[in-house]
């Protein structure tokens, strides 16, 4: 299989480890990426590990994962409630794609607790911290092994 | 370790794979608790898998959890939007608890979108289908390994 | 045939004409019962007539009606504006289903007008007293000579 | 006696057994009304049908009825969730008057969940199909045998 | 002056004096007209009085207004909270125009509390009983007067 | 008959005249005092008439009123919108009572579009401006002859 | 082709360049109706263009169309808002069918933000003044061209 | 007096004193079922002291209480917020009924707010602690005493 | 112990016993003190009586309870509802304080329903009467036994 | 003239044709810049026509048209209902302004009905398909030839 | 210039300093007086500084203002967010008026959140604690500079 | 101290002092940069001053603040109200962050009323048109030289 799987993530996630760590913990977006390649290999897939802070970015990696992509898992954070955009993007999509929030946003203010990403993914992994990206490229091979 | 991985399902879950096959799969409720024990038994974990119908009994079983269980994986079906006790039930287990559901929620009717157990749990599961119960047995025993 | 007509009574039923008789009249269950099984007979079908305080034991009457039901006449009484659980066990059900209420909830409070499962039976019977019963078993007749 | 049950149609339904007929039918109002006169005869009523597109011709129906209705069944169609001037109308009459609708409405789009009429008549019968007409017949029939 | 003072009302007003006497009284429409171009004409100006239970109707009653009326009455009964076509007409009406409702209509259910007229007439006259109608004369004459 | 008829006027209105002109005209309180003592008289009634900028004060003019009222005009002016204590006291009263307020409040910011009043008076002046009070003083005049 | 371009008006349309004008300019319907015919013509079309204040009018005119027109064009003025009669006219309509407003209702109160016909027609012409109709003209002679 | 004051107790509330202690302190039901008793035979009554996790049970401890009880104080905990079938119920005890709430639930989560049972009892007792229970006895005494 | 127990009342209680005593009943505030003041000394207390139909005078009753109240309970009639200023004043006082009302609030107009006090004060009498006042005397002098 | 019509597309169009082509048909956004050249041309105008998935770009975008566009034509797709600042670049353009959709976005989910432009723009051409781009293209250069 | 800044300060801020200090601080309405003064002179002005608890005070300090104001700087504490009277006043004055919280209201209780003053004020100081009074009289000083 | 002020501006704001003069006044963003130079120079700061059309660059600028950084004044324009990750990153921030604007948002439309920055930032300069800059770099360093 040529095709990767794109992780890709959203605005202010290149700060991993350094921001409110007593919600996001120590980890960063680096040790992330490096985890997935590995889980990724053992289950015989490749991943395009990706992080913007703009919207427009993020839509095109997604029109890229149309081409190159065999799933996505996308954290897209602060776009995660307000971009219409994004949801556009994703639908066009037709493979698995996994939405993923590291912390518990339902645990969070209302404005984190309506995502437009759900109705357009088809599952999702929150809350799990750092170990959710791992869950989720598990989640990706499994669908892409049924398929 | 002596505790069990308390697995609990809420109404209508004793029908799977008769009911609506096309939204949940032809997996029955028999077959994924097979599947957990089995992945729970390669990560050193026991399974107490049980369903009920009534809300009250599913209270019960997350008070039986505060004794004899090490982390909750609950998919709390109908319950999930309406029950007040069960989250204050919830509230009362201090280890890892997971909100699994087979299907998307987000993709169906809007009385699916308002889970009142989210902001109890630990980390939710959506829409992975049988799979998903594997997962959540994946994720309670990464945070009971790095409790 | 040999599947009967399920008539499913919800809470506070069992005290039927001795509760709030300006509202509900001074007809018990137990009358309602036999009119129902005559006006059936007439028709060529038998009744299973039931009632439950339960929320579980009323969507396992549903799912008993899966097996030997024909129909489905459900008065959910107080379940009827908060059971997501009736209402998912209700969708599972094929045939003809009919949602009844004895008073006309439209004219009491504003928590007794939504109804969670009128969206989810083929049509409704309200405000027509303890004769609702019959009409109803009247219409379920008419779906099945019809289907 | 010498009143009539009066049975008034809404707009469009001029058009009924043409329009829509995955969800009406293919019955047409001449259909049901000859029906009707049937079912009523038999219990010892003649009737009133008329249908109008215009809500002041709908409201001077009921205003008649006053003077020679004995009970009226009604379908306004697109008036039910739109007509003070209706609801008014029908507050004005002392008889049973029963609110009907061809099709289940709370299985359509959410305009039509919300009926002006429903907590000023007497009952409701929804979803029935064409051979709703005859239970309200029934139902009114009814409610004068007991007056 | 040669105009008149147009005196308009809505749906089911024509059964005033039958309708509901406990809210609004015995007092027929026709006693109203004559009480009202008594006070009229006590103040110089004549009445042009008139009922229609159809919107379309009023639409126009308030279009010959703008040929020949010096000022408006309306009780608009019904159409009041539903009718953006009569509150278009009405913006079109440079005159005196008030709004009069018999019966305090904010003691009433909630569906009368929100006028669509109140934001563009003159002045509100509400709950006076018919003599509101003589009130509104002296109102309207009042503005003319100090036009 | 020894009551006098209470015109109580709420804050801001002591600057009558100075303020908003273009809103409220350059009449002064004390102009339409005046007016309103000559119209009472007319009808054979007295005024007492009274402001205040404090919402206790105005609680206890109508305290007052209960003793020495024989019926009460109130403009609330800011109070309309926020006082339940003042709607309460109103409540108390049992004469005539009649809510004005000289502009017409359904043109303005929607804060001034509901009143907390309305459904405890007998009826309402609005948008008449300075005019409005010897209307009311009117209408109130007409209650008592007829009670 | 021997079927007309329907173009229905409605409430207070007729008075179109008298009123308001500017937000709706002088021209008036009979002009518009004159372009319309030269812009249908030169497409090879013919129209029916008609205007009523009545909303069962309007909803007969939609009803004739099913008969005799290739497409509608239809400025619903005041019932765009509030008439289901006429949604559910227009659903019965199988032809392109556009709604049009002179000004752009975006542009004022609330209450004319919300259609209830933009749900059911193929598209829509907002903003353009009296010249909007002969784009709809246009619009609908393309979906003609290409149907 | 040979009826009993009924005292109810909601879900969870088995686990009274084990269960967040910050809010609910250190008192188990046993103890409050000690105290109720030397407080009610303090004032002549007997105690019939009950607790379920299952609403149907409640419903029909209401039930008993028609029978066997001279007034209820009901806990409803988390069923507070969701049974309407238990409103119903409580609906249908004539006798004095008191809703209490160990904690004040107007400090908590939105969800925790709004009763369905508070107006349908008698009067309420809200974050008196544990010693709520013996108030409510006195409450209800008093009222018994002066019924 | 030298700080009494303030006891405070709000808008329009100065007229209990006059007012709306099929809701209220027909003892005045002097036979309530007089109550309170008997059973507080049973209790070991004393009391600081006051009532005010000026918010302003509640909100510095509460700030002399800062300096000379061992507790508060307030029934804060009218101002319940409305005043954000008494909440902040209740906020500052720390000892036990408890909100009281004569009637059952949630049996009323829902203007009645949201108390912006329940959220700062310690605890909730409602419903129980005159005699509630009594049984809040008692509630704070357990609180002040057990501080 | 000098200046141009600018036409511009946000997120996602650049995919046009290949994206749900069940809902936007398989026109090429680069099919549609040469009509509307084409078009425009006809009609004595240049085009300036651009793509971005940023939304910081769109608003530039806007800023260059105060420079050099006579006219601007937008379909902001995704960024119709979140963006503020787009609508805000909008307002500050002083020739004519359309918005354009593809298809009739009032047909679509809930997130696709509230523009945040349609206040600000001239008007809007919606659900014509591509052939909506010409259909503007023939509005603006109307409003040029009348401005 | 002969007229002063006034600095109005509503309920509860005569404690300040004493209450809740972690969100207000230690300064005293005394502290902040004395700097204002110092502020005001280095900028040439004068100020008269004052608090009360009763919004009728509040409201005729505004009308004070009206005489011997050059500006107003007010800290409606609890009156912010009820009290349309103030608003009203407020209204009233034609010189620079800031509305200043000494906290962020924003990061507090939803109750906080909506001011009635922002939208009649000139600008809003918020969250500087006490130095924010000192630069609302910068503020205030350099409006009056360009004026 | 080697770190600067940064003082941040969003979308549109490089066409300051073109752009609704009306509203924002001709002072450019260039004029502002100066006066903040001067004013922070005189306290003892430097500024680093910038402005983006794109939510990603602002986002960018946040996370540079933390580098370099001594506090934030941010005018977020049309990004105020939509930008969940513009609010993440200014969370992220520790020192003194000030959210300002130029205009009263408060006078104008609704969708400018709802900020997301404006709980997580320490305060707000609001409505003090260019000055407000000037203020915001008083504030600032203020709470600098008081951290």
């Amino acid at each position: 299989m040529s095709k990767s799987i794109f992780i890709l993530n959203g605005p202010n996630l290149n700060l991993l480890g350094q921001r409110e760590p007593d919600i996001y913990g120590h980890t960063t977006l680096a040790d992330i990426e490096a985890r997935c390649i590995v889980r990724a290999a053992a289950l015989g897939h490749t991943v395009d590990f990706r992080q913007s802070n703009y919207e427009g970015a993020l839509v095109e990696f997604v029109h890229d994962a149309r081409l190159n992509g065999s799933a996505i898992i996308i954290n897209p954070a602060g776009y995660t409630f307000t971009s219409v955009a994004l949801m556009d993007a994703l639908k066009m999509f037709d493979g698995p794609k996994i939405e993923l929030h590291i912390s518990n946003v339902h645990k969070r203010e209302a404005v984190y607790h309506t995502s437009l990403m759900s109705a357009v993914v088809t599952g999702l992994v929150v809350g799990m911290g750092a170990y959710g990206y791992e869950l989720a490229v598990d989640a990706v091979a499994n669908f892409l092994a049924n398929a």
